[in-house]
């Protein structure tokens, strides 16, 4: 054990060198954080199929309950249940489009994690900085509970419980529990929690903050420990994981052509799904219905649902006795908490802002084609918490409502946010029609093996992980 | 699905090529034998622990099932189910004394296995070759059901089911069904089935031979498979290890101090065990209770028997219905059939010599101190085929009886004997007394995790695995 409490040492000061004062120490945030024998006890998955870009490589790490698909690199790291997806990386001599310019890649994209500590933290996919195609960085990187890291880069910024920091290039920086940051750069900077932030430089900025007194029951810090309504929610559900979790081959429970049902999701009561449907490793379903093409990410709850179709629940996005029309979007860590008695229902194609919470205190009915944000109870909260897309595609200029403020071209905004719902279905085989090029993620993953990996299991080295190596065979074994 | 049909071909290629014509074609013996999609199905696990030397490599490879304990490198070979043990394993440094001489080791030996196509086989270091002391090599052998491999080289052989080429050097030869060699090379020879064969060149030689017709009721090749009793008996027992394999983490139902009890065991009915017992991954357990020190090896099945103490059941033994007294050794694929009403004691210090089998059709009583060989269902059979190791030991020249041949020193043969069976229970951890130098595998393997791998699970490579490397940790890491 002795060599892990070194690691973990290591990686605080990795990072608090990298923050620099005035920012943060996250040496309490992380010391004893994990039980250190949890460390010996869980095991990591990496998986095998005939589509994904293969190559594993770690050394001197510790990965317990981690998940990998796809390329990675992981040197002196401690990720512990954390979602390491690498199946969007871009491939050797594919073209890239920066500022105009075509870009061929020399390599397949790679997964490098180096000097972080992430926890419960889902990672995904590709990298979208011109700088660094090939390389999917995350650096010295501490990262809490639940937090989501999309796009690349990173380095040594410390994200607290549910924030995520999308699309990103972030540095050195501190972002609060349950903020939502697409910013691009954030150079030694802090982001209060409770923060949502969209910025295309030069295009438009949306910003929203939660009152502080509401963001306090949902998710706060004491004692540099996540506590709240969003914690109580996962902890209750922790245990459903178990059994899925001890089987080596744990089964899939219910099918559709061309879907898939990760053997890895935890499917309980009366569930359907529908074709081209993706439910990711990690998601929860219960007593739900998704319709053709509808997708649930990882680290989702769908409880008491229904799907009509095209509908995507991003990472960890929950989504409780509701009712979507076709191709709604429910954002990043957004919780949207209905009741037997108080029903949420969203129209097609409405958009719900990553990090909303819709806790229903009546039925609460959002119309087609709406932008949804912030925080909302009842029906009337709507008024100061959305607008249907096609006004806001009219904004130029500022415009302001309730704690949301936007500048900038209202239609660059609405259209991006389209563009990409409609690249995540694609990506993720909602349109598949039997034709190769409309395979997605569903598809892809139906056939999927995965190779358990376990710690040393006492001694000094005790939880940490022997160097290990995964790769393609090459041509000349063939 | 194609390169592994490929792999398969080439290793039959290369084993007939060294065994050559007049030998046996092993081509028919192994095409189709395990159906094609059993490949992608199994995984194969490499245990991690704090005391066993780690480094694992393959490459264009499919392990299905296998079980590897210790250094080893797998090249363009097949192990399917089989268990390779590499826990006795020289290390670097040690002294090893050949022909009077001192031999430093320069390096850990390490198990090489290329080429090969193991089924359901057992492997077993180390390596008694003076010429390889740092290489347990079995080069481009094929293997069948239940056979054993303990020593080194083996290379071009062909073994059929239920087979031992115990501590040797083989090279080009076939082995028959049920035969137990123990004779150093046979070079580009065939030994018939059911031949026990123990030879220390100038010191001694034992030979029996089983009658042809009582061989095919419990072993035959038919069809290039096997069949008979010792099959059916492995057939009915297959279920009961497939919740095992199936847990990530599957449990130790019992423990005692000192003991170790694979969670790879099968544990049924009421079981005990004392303090010091080893029970190997493998082993089948049922309504019995194992004495202090005593081991149950791989693939041995004890059932409905009680064990006095420092007990061996080698690999491969089967005990039913038997009591045995203090430090008797049941040797290799032993098939000791008691009934609930023909029941088989056996006195302290008996050796049942490895392929033996007792098929008691009456409870049948081994006094102390007995070599027991051959075949036996009755009582009076015991005149034929045991005598008292005091008897044995002060043979000088020839001797016969019944089937089985002596010629040699009878005391070099019984004391090589007992100072093997004192070796395995020190190794085993019988003896522990609670300081380092009595530690044994009971001791050694009681925390032990297991990476778990898993081949491809489609496409051109279904049922290869990508090439795999596992390496400890480096001291500059540390």
């Amino acid at each position: 054990m002795e060599q892990l409490n070194k690691l973990i040492d290591h990686i605080v000061s990795r990072v608090n060198i990298n923050l620099r004062e005035p920012l943060v120490d996250v040496g309490p945030y992380v010391s004893d954080l994990i039980p250190r024998d949890s460390f010996a006890l869980y095991y990591a998955f990496y998986s095998i199929t005939a589509t994904h870009p293969l190559k594993f490589h770690f050394r001197h790490s510790s990965v317990g309950g981690t998940y990998f698909l796809g390329k990675c690199e992981v040197d002196h790291s401690i990720l512990y249940k954390s979602d390491i997806r690498g199946d969007e990386l871009k491939r050797k001599g594919s073209v890239v489009k920066c500022n105009g310019q075509d870009i061929k890649l020399r390599d397949d994209e790679v997964i490098s994690i180096r000097d972080s500590y992430l926890m419960k933290t889902l990672v995904h996919n590709n990298s979208h900085d011109p700088e660094n195609l090939e390389t999917f960085k995350i650096a010295n990187t501490v990262s809490l509970h639940y937090a989501n890291i999309h796009g690349t880069d990173v380095e040594g910024c410390f994200l607290e419980p549910f924030s995520s920091v999308d699309l990103s290039v972030c540095h050195d920086c501190a972002v609060g529990a349950f903020s939502y940051v697409q910013a691009g750069e954030l150079s030694h900077r802090r982001i209060k929690p409770g923060r949502v932030w969209v910025k295309a430089p030069g295009l438009f900025e949306f910003k929203y903050r939660f009152p502080e007194e509401v963001l306090k029951k949902y998710i706060r810090m004491e004692n540099y420990r996540p506590v709240g309504i969003l914690m109580d929610f996962f902890e209750n559900k922790k245990e459903d994981f178990v059994p899925i979790y001890s089987a080596v081959h744990p089964e899939n429970i219910i099918e559709a052509d061309g879907a898939s049902v990760s053997p890895y999701a935890v499917i309980k009561g009366a569930c359907s799904v529908d074709k081209n449907v993706l439910v990711a490793q990690r998601a929860y379903l219960e007593d739900s219905r998704l319709g053709p093409g509808a997708n649930a990410q990882e680290n989702c709850y769908i409880i008491n649902s229904t799907y009509e179709g095209e509908d995507v629940t991003a990472h960890g996005g929950k989504v409780i006795h509701c009712n979507l029309g076709r191709k709604v979007f429910v954002g990043f860590n957004s919780f949207l908490n209905g009741k037997e008695d108080a029903k949420i229902t969203i129209g097609s194609s409405s958009i719900v802002m990553p990090h909303t919470i819709i806790d229903a205190q009546e039925a609460i009915n959002i119309p087609e084609n709406c932008l949804v944000w912030g925080y909302i109870t009842r029906q009337e909260d709507l008024e100061l918490h959305s607008i249907t897309l096609d006004e806001f595609a009219s904004i130029k200029g500022q415009f302001q409502l309730g704690n949301m403020s936007f500048e900038g071209i209202g239609a660059k905004f609405v259209d991006g946010f389209r563009h990409r719902i409609d690249h995540i279905l694609e990506e993720n085989g909602a349109f598949y029609d039997g034709s190769e090029e409309t395979m997605g993620h569903a598809q892809k993953t139906q056939d999927i093996s995965f190779n358990i990996l376990q710690p040393y299991p006492e001694g000094e080295l005790k939880g940490l992980y022997p160097e290990l190596a995964i790769n393609p065979l090459e041509p000349s074994d063939l």
